[in-house]
């Protein structure tokens, strides 16, 4: 079985990407950052997920990206509620947070590396999402071009690494019917930007919106409870 | 002053890559790494270089690449002595860390992201070196690429972030001509891949190779004291 290294921040999308991987055949080895994010919960969705879909091995690295600020996600900036965040005209919002993927990319890159692993999946998708530049197709190619000449085996030509995106084009109600047919738990998975002490996803973040969304124009009932009613 | 985000080892390179930076007029932020890294030590000759040529500020990032292993500078394996790395056929040496130079520039990019700094600065050089594959001009130009295509103010087309690589293809004994002529304090700097317990450098790592070679060649005396004598 081939190696992929899988980046899974314990939420939908990066579920159904380790699902389709696991699908697809690969040893999985699921990587999670503790990056000082104040959905720091998260982290226990991610290992509840890795248990569940079968990882070869989780792990999290902690860096403290609150080092540098500048987002909603890790400083004490108020979290965006009650908006599309897809809609057109918003610009990219207060959560985006500087270098995350690239910073993520870049450790999966060195982890694949020693595993002697040729493949990266990340569950980035750029439909029904907030607008993050580090979301997008060019970004995405980049990071790949970039990697293949920053590494060992890129150098020596033995392996190439491919950055694996299967939902980088898929609406939201596509992948909650994709993960559906893998049979990924919903109820293990979090993905609210500003959960409520106990854990509770707020319902009315970016986050929440977009899931929210795609669970309704899916006609599949998404099984968490959500502190605030759909509005 | 511009703002510019300086990537600081504490080496003889990245400090006159700072000296340079300084000379042309840039605000630095000095950026260093703990990232579990035998030679620890450097991060107090980065504290040094950073005070000693005016850095506006100075941080360290703790990050474990020994979670990943694969290198001699970072897990129990034998740091390679008494040869000249640079030359042909060595291949990529054991002493290189996977996806270092990209994860450095990664969190560089975040804080000049968030500095609103255009211009990150890495002493990377391609001609006295170790062969590492993250210090070739085809990966820093790919490295820039990718990250004017990552963030909010590529995307947003107000500024682009420059990949500044001034030592880029001197050899080491320009290097260290042109740190004489900037006012660097040499005895402030640290190279030495595997130092004895009292910070000594070894006087026959790699790094210690080439800084030696470096100053022969440039006729400047190197104050450091080593523990090997030159064979």
């Amino acid at each position: 079985m081939p190696k992929a290294v899988c980046l899974l921040s314990g939420g939908l999308d990066s579920a159904t990407c380790l699902a389709l991987a696991r699908r697809d055949g690969f040893q999985c080895y699921a990587l999670s950052f503790d990056y000082g994010q104040r959905h720091r919960i998260e982290l226990e969705a991610a290992a509840r997920v890795a248990g569940a879909l079968g990882a070869a091995e989780h792990r999290i690295v902690r860096i403290d990206l609150r080092l540098f600020g500048g987002s909603a996600l890790t400083d004490d900036i108020a979290v965006p509620k009650g908006r599309d965040p897809a809609q057109p005209g918003l610009g990219i919002p207060i959560t985006y947070v500087p270098a995350r993927n690239t910073i993520f990319l870049a450790f999966a890159m060195a982890w694949a590396e020693t595993l002697e692993a040729c493949d990266v999946f990340i569950g980035v998708n750029a439909v029904d999402y907030s607008g993050y530049p580090d979301c997008r197709p060019a970004y995405i190619a980049a990071f790949q071009r970039m990697a293949n000449l920053a590494t060992r085996a890129g150098v020596e030509g033995r392996t190439r690494l491919r950055i694996r995106t299967p939902l980088l084009r898929l609406s939201k109600a596509e992948i909650v019917r994709l993960a559906a047919s893998l049979g990924v738990d919903f109820r293990l998975t979090h993905s609210c930007y500003d959960p409520d002490p106990a854990g509770r996803p707020c319902g009315e973040c970016d986050s929440c919106f977009l899931r929210r969304k795609g669970f309704e124009e899916a006609g599949i009932r998404d099984p968490l409870e959500y502190t605030a009613s759909r509005g």
